[in-house]
């Protein structure tokens, strides 16, 4: 007998229709012996719903009050989802995050958990129940209804499992587990047996949109084991999903390369000609960042002749903003030839915890890249990834080529 | 400065737009200097549609669970308004019932009230804010979430009042005041400027459908003024609505009858020739009372020569069930010659504070019926009442004149 945390998003109780379905999967896991804790989201659209009545009131609503209206969201859920337990036989109890307690910070609509207590959740699991508690929210030191931010219930459901010290904490998608790329552009596409929780950072930040970031980030500090798996298979099913793990284990795919992810949410920005002098970075950057505007890829050559280039990315919404700032900046806080960018292109990224331990993998890439006669505008590369920038035109074709050079559509040996 | 409590129903919060409007209500009120806490209800059709979901998934949805999703009705009501009211400059905080906190016991989806922390209230209205309070919910012992049964709202509206100690509490209703009858019938209708506990409680039970009759019950408990007052009419208007008190003090209106309240919700069973002996009226209402039907008029004539017939009222919904019970008890539990029903009757009823000191008003009532030729099949009496069962069709005609009858078109002196 194992104890296992499952999440449910809001697609997947989006109907009763789906809860029944849920309940179902639940039910199935509970007859095996297992002890259950169901972790759920809003059903789909509510939250937005409910943040629409709060505009219509107010164009800033305050977000002690936003969070008392958010909450309900998922309250609804735990309540639909028990009663469809209770309906199939299995005994089922319902908490808020203020029931469980989860305790968080007090910092609404974006709250952090600080401390989840889990004697009465323990209590209904040794009598048998199943325990169904609402994702996404919490309640402060004084007792004020708190959320982690949309998207937190993934955050809750790994919380709740490190706090459980739970077996595993399965997240439930529509996707089947994490794939090697985007199955819509390679159909060869293989999904992941097993990934590290590194590898998915990389992937997830790249644009593979399975889990929330914060919430693998949390399962990796709390050595918490995360599964991915579709909440529209049969629940006899025996798909496994993906396993992310935060340990390379013996038993571990010996693959290089785990997968591909790519993104066009970016634009390039480059700045020509600039002093290659100590502090032009921060003379650059700096009042980007004080205009909020994250940035991602920062690129840097060694200059010649006492000038150098300087390139950066940022999201593409906030590509005309930081041409804005760059203007007003220029001549004040940096001098310049030329500012030049490009909102049309795209970002390719090749990811495997292998990288480590081997080299020749940028070559590898770049031959692939340049077999297809794609040029490469950036280059970037941490620990375990490599990423380019390149044309957005060639996208797919990038994905696809560098899927095959790499052979992810073959399992590992 | 005085302390006031304000409910406002399903109807009056119905839409963002009344949201607003019931903000600038109680704005208005707060800028007088008054203290306000306001009980609020879920949006007008909010509680449907979240029992319909439940109902979707169980027949008969676990009552814990049903409380869980039902609260979550006004707990955005709460939040709403609040937001509303900040926009308004005018500082709020929202409260659900367990964050009150109103304690009841666990008889989930009808629970009562047993007790009611004013602490943290009492500091926020200190501090200058409006108390924004959840209705119809509260918590048991273990924390549970718990609701009052529908409409209970009135009911946290007073009992707060009640905790408070608050000056008034007024509900808002569509309506505003209580009336001598209904305005649609007898156009003369006046809107009573005070009316006591004992009358409001005789006129609602008979079908005046202003108040819930438990909160006017617990209002008379607890010595609350209650203000029954329009949400609709601007919130400068000076109508003052309908004061309900405990008391007959000395300003109080001199009416001996205070209105007159019908309705024709009922059936009228008679059961002839039974024997005339101990024990015949358990005999034929115990078998009622097990298939769970209320009765509510009963009529036992003297008999003569050792047989008696026997009469009472239930709610026509449940005549036809009413008459299945008694032909199955029929020659088991009693004998009788025969068994005969009218499902087309109305009740109407002349109610007074002022009966009690004075003789003569039945027979004046009899009187004006007779007048018009409707006969009397049953009659019921009470200190403060005098309620008579007579053929539906005359209902309308009967109201008039009674209320003609009696002078209420015109203020006691």
């Amino acid at each position: 007998m194992s104890l296992i945390v499952q999440k449910f998003g809001g697609t997947s109780v989006g109907t009763t229709e789906r809860i029944k379905n849920v309940a179902r999967r639940v039910a199935h896991y509970r007859r095996q012996g297992h002890q259950v804790v169901v972790v759920v989201s809003a059903m789909s659209g509510e939250t937005n719903r409910l943040l629409a009545l709060a505009k219509d009131l107010s164009a800033n609503p305050d977000p002690r009050e936003l969070d008392v209206i958010a909450a309900t969201g998922e309250q609804v859920t735990i309540g639909l989802l028990s009663i469809a337990l209770i309906e199939m036989g299995v005994p089922a109890r319902s908490y808020t995050g203020g029931q469980v307690r989860v305790l968080t910070d007090s910092a609404h609509t974006k709250a952090r958990i600080l401390d989840i207590d889990q004697a009465a959740m323990r209590a209904d699991l040794d009598a048998g129940s199943v325990v169904v508690v609402a994702g996404f929210q919490g309640v402060d030191q004084d007792g004020n209804i708190t959320t982690l931010g949309r998207g937190g219930s993934d955050t809750s459901a790994v919380a709740l499992a490190a706090a459980l010290d739970a077996d595993e904490c399965q997240i439930y998608t529509d996707v089947d587990g994490v794939y090697t790329t985007d199955p819509r552009i390679v159909p060869e596409a293989r999904r992941l047996d097993r990934i590290t929780f590194e590898e998915m950072l990389e992937l997830a930040s790249q644009g593979s949109k399975v889990l929330q970031i914060r919430s693998v980030e949390f399962a990796g500090k709390y050595k918490v084991k995360l599964r991915v798996l579709s909440s529209f298979e049969e629940p006899e099913s025996t798909s496994a999903g993906t396993l992310i793990t935060y340990e390379e284990d013996d038993s571990m795919e010996q693959a290089i390369i785990s997968g591909i992810a790519f993104n066009r949410d970016e634009a390039r920005i480059l700045v020509m000609g600039v002093d290659d002098r100590p502090g032009i970075a921060y003379a650059i950057l700096g009042p980007i960042a004080e205009a909020n505007i994250d940035v991602d890829m920062i690129v840097q050559n060694i200059g010649a002749s006492g000038h150098t280039d300087f390139s950066f990315t940022v999201h593409r919404n906030e590509y005309r903003k930081a041409l804005d700032v760059l203007a007003r900046e220029r001549g004040r806080g940096f001098q310049c030839r030329e500012i030049v960018g490009d909102d049309r292109i795209a970002k390719v990224s090749v990811v495997g915890i292998g990288m480590r331990s081997h080299v020749g993998l940028a070559a590898q890439m770049f031959k692939a890249l340049a077999g297809e006669g794609i040029n490469i505008q950036m280059i970037s590369t941490s620990e375990i990834k490599i990423a380019v920038v390149i044309d957005e035109k060639y996208l797919e074709l990038a994905v696809r080529v560098l899927h095959q050079a790499f052979d992810l559509e073959k399992s590992p040996a």
